[in-house]
């Protein structure tokens, strides 16, 4: 299975959330391709032969990500540049080419989650802010995932930011069939397999496998504390 | 009152409906301002001058309208381009700059109206897919008006167009308060106006004035039809 991710985000090189998951992305290797569309087409202006490129890698992927943080209730400009141009009409409606592809949402959002509901300050719920993208996926005859929210990235904590990787890789790619403790051997091989690699990353990575390896019990009652601390927010 | 409307639509030269919106708005005056972000904007990058100007214009006016066709169940990115770099968390969220202002949508579909609801080929109605902007309208402290949706306009006839033009001059302005001879008296006024002044439109607008002032009744069975007409499409 391979996954295309189209990220859109302006800023994406001052993006933290942006890095940490293109960095994720990473260790799954050549079955995930990241297009970071501002990066590629700043201009945001397709050319023919560049629709025909870009409607290629579409065709070629079993799951399409749109990966962005929420601006005014909707993916930036760069995406919607994107879908106006590339997804033409004869590519999608009248050759279908997006058949039977999956198509999720991983959404950024700098806000509690709680605030969006009806009632809270934001009032709608994120399933309903992402209806266009929905209404694309059936028209487009794709199967649309369950969202992945990520609220609040740059308060997270390292055991957080742990969880978030398994999210995320599981919501990317299928290592959804493993265990939770499969999954955490898999990812503890795939830290320890970069910070042989690089070693830039070596104290950071060190640091979050000591979490993982030997600090389990210490990261449930950290864990604990977060949700004492979230559900005393709600109140 | 003003009224700033602002029109995304990458095809504004080769739109009908487009066209035909700017030369109704027209005749409302000095108190509406059309900004065809197209055309003013081909690059869609607001320079801080740039966001300065749009930020003053949309100060100026009472009620803002975003115009445009739906491409993938929302605005051009051209819209989003705007919202993206001119609304900005100063200008929107701290200094409140558009609370107590109104916002419309004007939105142009090419389906059937009844397509867009639960079950029947778009499935979602066209209030859930213009929930963004409605989430837009609530984050400003604006007052979110009920849109405006133009179905298939290049199918409409002249009575419908007709019918259109009074909508759509209810909808950007104030003629609402108008009983229905008023607005039929206002229009021919209008007309007449235009007809004086503008050589080329001469012809089909006498025959548009033709048809309100002198075959209401014709006008009336047309209007019948059209509904019988749809009634056995609903079925």
């Amino acid at each position: 299975m391979t996954t295309l991710i189209i990220s859109s985000n302006p800023n994406y090189q001052d993006s933290g959330l942006n890095q940490f998951l293109k960095t994720s992305s990473q260790w799954l290797g050549n079955s995930i391709e990241w297009l970071q569309l501002d990066e590629i087409y700043p201009e945001a202006k397709y050319t023919k032969k560049q629709i025909e490129q870009e409607q290629s890698r579409l065709q070629q992927a079993d799951k399409i990500i749109f990966q962005f943080p929420m601006y005014w209730y909707s993916a930036p400009a760069s995406l919607k540049s994107y879908l106006d141009q590339v997804m033409t009409n004869q590519f999608v409606n009248i050759k279908h080419s997006l058949q039977n592809k999956s198509l999720g949402i991983v959404v950024g959002i700098g806000k509690n989650l709680q605030s969006y509901q009806a009632g809270a300050s934001e009032n709608y719920t994120i399933s309903e802010l992402l209806r266009p993208y929905q209404a694309f996926a059936l028209a487009a005859q794709m199967k649309y995932l369950r969202p992945l929210t990520i609220n609040q990235f740059s308060y997270m904590n390292e055991a957080e930011k742990m969880k978030l990787i398994t999210s995320y890789l599981n919501f990317i790619d299928n290592i959804i069939a493993l265990t939770f403790d499969e999954k955490q051997a898999w990812i503890i091989k795939n830290l320890k397999k970069i910070y042989n690699d690089d070693e830039t990353k070596k104290d950071r990575l060190a640091m979050i496998i000591d979490q993982i390896d030997l600090r389990k019990a210490e990261l449930e009652e950290l864990k604990d504390n977060i949700n004492l601390i979230k559900s005393q927010e709600e109140n």
